[in-house]
């Protein structure tokens, strides 16, 4: 079980079938040849140039770098080479970067052109701007192909670090076989198979593009590169390419809508797309949204970094086929059933805890984080939620750290959005809580409006007090213009507390 | 990686769901409750009850029976009790009953009503009949559940013997994670999912029915439970239960074929059902049938017991789906490419090796056997074939010991019947090998007619003629009724050769 067996599929099946087909709009030159087995080439190539540098078995080798064939093309070499690839969000501040290659004991740093000057700066051994630099200075077509490793199923192959939605990040090590099963049963469970055409509207930095890079490829399935999320250009791909899959947090598909919007003919792929949503728990407004103006399949998943990521998925069941819409979509919004292989519980604390072949291996170089992240088997989540004893589903009542107390009441902060966000006046939300000397903690609604959209604050909170408990509803709005997001569409919320909280003695996280 | 993970799923998410029916038409009571969550608990009171009559973890307990839903529930109940399944066919005689459950030291044997006779004579600890029997004093529902067993992955699950065409049965170990990695590829490359419905037109005592009774439970489908194959049943439980999934050898689907013809009205199914056949290699011009005549999908896969089975599959490209029926199905009857995480390679020899998890632990109690055919960590299927440069497809030239030398040169018995069987005349043929003093063997078609027909023999070779080199036509051809096949729709060719050689030296296997 090692990522070798998706990429020598992909070569043996399909080496004359489109398989990786690079963005053209990027300023490294875009990886012209694109059938699988040019993949396999170059992937061959980029491992010789890996050896060739002295690097060894076990070596870590980071790449910073937006979506790109390139980057596709590490996250094989860099394992089937013998070695670790440590995917870095190319968003991060130059010592963000620094603080991963640094702990992560990166000999090696490849990054894209655009940022080419905040890496700039970064000590190691070597360092390679992808695009023409590593075409000529790296990777080597004019050796004799060695078979590539052949790592133990149980060894590292990546170091994803989490994106730091609270402390520094951690380095999540997923071996060969978590990435395997991760894959095999991400594929069973969205019915992958060869006519797919997958367009990678997720960052691949992120948990490796929660897997599809591997499984896509071992199904002989093409892959079109996205480099950055736009609405309008998504439908464009879609359209061009035939797309039939696609990954995102919601954040990717409210883009979408509002690009449906303003879209002129038939919006591609109806009747035809399947999305897979994860990252955040997506609002059940949404969910219909994608179905209605979209027509396309909305499939929720629930991971985490590290479960490699796939834990849980919900798809409409046959039985849900007629229900009115917002039923269907309300049943939807749940993270789903457990994956095959995948035990869930919710220990006293609402903390769902996980069990599984895809859950990581330690936290690189912290054994005290691990310890607590593994207690006695099994993963803590960090995230509270149910199971609902009818049909297993889990639902995530919250993140842990998004939980609001209020005058000792728990209130969910996702559902306090989830109601929000059902006002059509309503474009994005986020809810947090602000210090209150009576309560301790009040709820603060921050909100963008709809386009040309005037809901007042008054209207909200009765809105809200009309739809549940009056605890529950924020007791202040706030307008604003954007939302602030990380890359893979998750909101920042210890970002978004910070000025209410400045000075006070409880943390923002 | 254990069988529980696919009955744990069930339970959790598809407790009220239609689970297992069970066949209306046995001599046992019918197993009433279908749910997944009265599998469940009918799987823990087989285990108590086993638990109660003082077998150990890792006993072996075996089972004769017909397709039911007892032996559906025994292939979990015995390795989730941390015992062993020995699925034994209902079909052998009452000794080779006996050799099996004597060389598995089985200590319970389960029988089915109707081989209550010819099993009466098995010496061991516990025999029962499934149905009263079991269900008043062998299975407890009055206990306490205890947890499922919790064997390594590697642990064996099941022993399963080979079907015998050539030597005495062999006992093929196969561990949970064998099975647990066979069920997600094989639920993968045939795109299972819950709104599928499965029709057990294969036994599930040949490899665990291919392991689809444990994924199908994983994903919640709805199982059938079909006892006898006959065509025109297949198409009335197809139309009654809206069935989507099935499996089974070549001459189920000849059968189908033949009961379609007098079928009225229009074919169940028709581009909702997909089939997916293996057990033996299917002429080409049934695939065309199968897909044109019925409107069934047509998957291939090839494998065998050791390989739990699934080593490859063959389904239709999108690019073929516009070729002539005739060329689509000549793709289609190539054994296929391997499924993922599978390696072939052919040896020097032609013969096809197989590395993956899906191989088998070893034959039980027999370590001379084992070595011979793990010998180097791959596995020798003992069957001839070729792997495309193209596209890496799979075609099986030849069960090994059915090929013919005639004149120094190798034919392949399988090339022949399929030149023949495309003729219209016919229904059923087998070529063989038989004693030739000029050639050493030549070559003999054994035909059944299709029903009407009058063909000859000299249009018989003819046709061949016109088709084929010379030295590959048949130089005899004799006219049956039927042909023998295995319980599995395998032609026994050494039972046919038996007569033309015997007194000769050259054994008949």
């Amino acid at each position: 079980m090692t990522i070798a067996d998706f990429l020598d599929r992909a070569e043996l099946g399909f080496a004359d079938s489109p398989g990786v087909i690079d963005e053209p709009d990027q300023p490294a030159p875009p990886v012209t040849a694109s059938t699988y087995g040019r993949l396999g080439e170059r992937v061959r190539a980029w491992q010789a140039g890996l050896d060739a540098l002295g690097t060894r078995e076990g070596d870590r080798v980071a790449v910073v770098s937006h979506n790109s064939a390139r980057l596709l093309e590490l996250l094989f070499a860099v394992p089937m080479s013998g070695r670790v690839c440590v995917p870095v969000n190319f968003r991060l501040k130059a010592e963000e970067i620094e603080y991963v290659v640094r702990q992560s004991g990166a000999s090696v740093v490849l990054v894209d052109p655009e940022v080419r000057e905040v890496t700039a700066g970064i000590e190691t051994d070597h360092r390679f701007v992808l695009g023409e630099q590593t075409e000529t200075e790296l990777m080597r077509f004019d050796v004799e192909p060695r078979p590539w490793s052949n790592p133990d199923e149980d060894a590292t192959a990546t170091i994803n670090y989490t994106s730091g939605t609270t402390a520094r990040p951690k380095g999540v090590q997923l071996t060969h076989r978590n990435i395997w099963v991760n894959g095999l049963t991400l594929g069973l469970h969205t019915r992958a198979w060869e006519r797919d055409v997958y367009l990678h509207t997720l960052p691949m930095f992120h948990c490796n593009g929660w897997g599809m890079p591997f499984v896509m490829a071992g199904l002989g399935v093409k892959q079109v590169v996205l480099r950055k999320v736009d609405g309008a250009e998504i439908l464009r791909r879609v359209d061009e390419h035939g797309v039939t899959l696609m990954c995102g947090a919601p954040a990717v598909w409210s883009m979408v809508l509002d690009a449906a919007a303003g879209w002129e003919g038939e919006i591609p792929g109806r009747d035809r797309v399947r999305i897979v949503c994860a990252g955040a728990p997506p609002p059940s407004r949404l969910i219909q949204r994608v179905e209605e103006e979209l027509g396309w399949e909305f499939i929720q998943i629930y991971g985490l970094t590290e479960t490699s990521p796939l834990l849980t998925v919900n798809r409409a069941r046959p039985q849900d086929a007629d229900l009115p819409g917002e039923q269907r979509a309300r049943r939807l919004s749940r993270a789903g059933l457990p994956a095959l292989g995948v035990r869930l519980r919710v220990a006293e604390s609402g903390e769902v805890l996980a069990r599984s072949n895809v859950v990581f291996d330690g936290y690189w170089d912290k054994p005290e984080e691990t310890a607590n992240a593994l207690d006695d088997g099994w993963f803590h989540t960090g995230d509270g939620g149910d199971v609902d004893d009818a049909d297993g589903h889990l639902t995530i009542s919250d993140r842990k750290k998004d939980v609001i107390i209020t005058g000792g009441e728990n209130v969910s902060s996702i559902e306090v959005e989830d109601t929000i966000f059902s006002h059509p006046s309503v474009a994005e939300v986020a809810v947090i809580g602000v210090p209150d000397d009576r309560w301790g903690e009040t709820i603060k609604a921050l909100i963008v409006r709809a386009e040309g959209a005037t809901v007042s604050e008054a209207e909200i909170i009765t809105y809200c007090k009309e739809r549940m408990a009056g605890y529950k509803a924020p007791t202040s709005v706030e307008f604003r213009d954007m939302i602030p997001r990380t890359a893979t569409g998750k909101i920042q919320k210890f970002k978004l507390r910070e000025p209410y909280w400045a000075g006070r003695d409880r943390g923002v996280n």
